[in-house]
């Protein structure tokens, strides 16, 4: 590869090397271009893991792999990107994962991922669901299915089982975002499941065929289901449970986050209960609670205007000093210079804009915070 | 009975005779006294079957009563009396019950009524409860009981005998409201738990010994525990159960409503589930957050202070100008003057004070409506 590679193809490139949610990377690639920053690292002399990926790319190995496996490659701004995945573009980190805008997407499946996502609910919980928090999704995924909403889940065993089934049973829409490449169906006990949600919908993935699931991976996955659903439904998971990362995100993301109560005495309403109970989720006990949440008030209006990013509109050298502020406490001018390898006199300028809108003030001994 | 009455016979008589929350004559209770009323239910020609009623009572036959079943008459300004009570004296109806502070109560029980309330939680539900259900009001009770606050309860099957005897089980204080007189233990299955309530605390009726209980005074019963607790604990209740009208009480008295949540396959926790996600109720599932929710911030600040009552201080005649009000029109003054019984000029200058006071306004065509 060279420097005339095409943006599409360093973005694939890039997204087979990197692991997901690499928010410099992501940064640098907003700011400079995915072919410089492609480039940048093929050419590097600098010795490291990623760079070594990355010189061990072969561009025509991963066509060969995603012809085989029937995938396709959607960037930002393609026909099938989904328009909530932008908002991630300017996250933090949740749960040490940093942020950041999927680089691209691999698909798989019939279905227009970017159509499917216009109107769709996330409904997502443990995997060691017990049958009664099964029976629930399954009848609120149909539920809201049945209106027209295509359900997002995770497919892996259990509520994002129950959930996909739900939504097939009445011929709904579902599709699954998967932590894993598209090179095969993880779980297996689910290989069912997942090649119909393929051959009639897609599947979703941030990772590169071939690619296997970690924990890492699961996390930065649970990112874009709440970024692409209107809404999040936690159904059932306990108190330790990547539901509970998902709702970070969704918050994070001013998404709203609906929680299905259970009884007291069940570990696996834990979190729902503790989510309602904190003002995190509302309580949300059947269908018309879902749609009541996610149904657009005035007619016409699908998709609810996007919250204003308060990062949007900034140049890349603002939002570079923005992101270098440390979360809770205050910096010095030129420590945030540093950080954000920007110059001092430049640093400053970049803090008035970030005064005016309210993002960061001065503190009385002359540093620097950031305004939550 | 002749006008030597003292006030205390005259409410024992006037409770006697009256359906409890007959917010009519315990207004007039409050403008003239219970004996020039009580005298005056006596000497009416009008016919009507409350001075019927009143004829017919005998005060020595309600003494005999009284001591054969070992009862008490408490009223207010007895150092027995609860405090939490006197928040009813100006309350609106609710649920078709007229509010009003009760005029006496009859106690049954080694206990002290009034130090019992100082710290007092009501938990309360359904007598169709669930095995689950009730194991989970047995634990709560027995953890608010544990750390000294007195559980208080209706007295019935289900919630009601779980929550008493949670209390019982760690040695814990509670207290029964009942909603019929207290000359046999209602309902006959719990004769032994409210033997041992009136045993070793007290049990307390607004009905005078002899009457049954009916939908009406279940209803009046709900609004003591409302008035007595410092927070409602509902812990399953059906769609349709009394206990929305204990809560509708609780909130028209400020006091705090606590839900416990289920599973939405379970129909007794409809009540709770819906509270919580209409903003009635703050979701609890365990002690702590019960504790949380009563124990004062302040230590020593023991019961918190009581919420301004906004008709504290007015006139017998401006209170009756404020209530004349209907609730969500308007009328004109003469309307107000002579649904109040109030000389037009009168009501004039009453309605000057309750504009003052921010709880009426007039309308822009000179009608008046009341300020919610």
């Amino acid at each position: 590869m060279n420097s005339e590679t095409s943006d599409r193809d360093a973005r694939l490139a890039l997204a087979s090397v990197v692991e997901p949610g690499s928010g410099q990377l992501v940064k640098e690639v907003a700011q400079f271009g995915p072919a410089y920053v492609w480039d940048f690292l093929l050419r590097t002399t600098k010795e490291s893991a990623l760079a070594e990926r990355a010189r061990r790319y072969r561009p025509r190995i991963m066509a060969h792999d995603m012809e085989r496996h029937g995938l396709r490659f959607v960037v930002p701004g393609d026909p099938e990107w989904p328009a909530g995945l932008d908002d991630l573009t300017w996250s933090g980190a949740v749960g040490g994962v940093a942020g950041g805008c999927p680089l691209g997407l691999w698909v798989a499946g019939s279905g227009n991922l970017s159509r499917l996502m216009e109107k769709s609910v996330a409904i997502v919980g443990s995997r060691a669901a017990t049958a009664v928090g099964e029976v629930v999704t399954t009848d609120l995924a149909a539920g809201v299915a049945e209106k027209g909403w295509t359900v997002l889940s995770g497919g892996a065993y259990g509520i994002d089982a129950a959930a996909h089934q739900g939504a097939l049973a009445v011929g709904g829409a579902t599709v699954a975002v998967m932590a894993g490449g598209l090179h095969d169906f993880y779980p297996a006990g689910n290989l069912g499941l997942l090649s119909r949600i393929r051959d009639e919908f897609v599947l979703v993935s941030e990772n590169p065929p071939g690619q296997t699931p970690s924990r890492l991976r699961f996390l930065a996955r649970n990112r874009l289901i709440a970024a692409m659903g209107r809404a999040t439904v936690v159904v059932e998971a306990q108190l330790r449970s990547g539901a509970r990362n998902t709702v970070a995100w969704a918050h994070g993301l001013q998404r709203q986050v609906l929680a299905v109560p259970g009884a007291v005495t069940s570990a696996q309403s834990e979190t729902p209960n503790l989510l309602i109970r904190n003002g995190e989720a509302a309580l949300v006990t059947c269908v018309d609670h879902i749609l009541e949440a996610v149904e657009p008030l005035v007619p016409g209006a699908e998709r609810p205007s996007e919250p204003p990013l308060p990062l949007d509109g900034l140049t890349p050298e603002e939002k570079a000093v923005h992101e270098a502020f440390p979360a809770r406490s205050a910096m010095s001018v030129d420590e945030l210079a540093y950080e954000a390898r920007v110059p001092v006199r430049r640093c400053v300028a970049a803090l008035t804009i970030l005064e005016l809108r309210g993002l960061a003030a001065p503190t009385d001994d002359g540093r620097w915070r950031l305004v939550h």
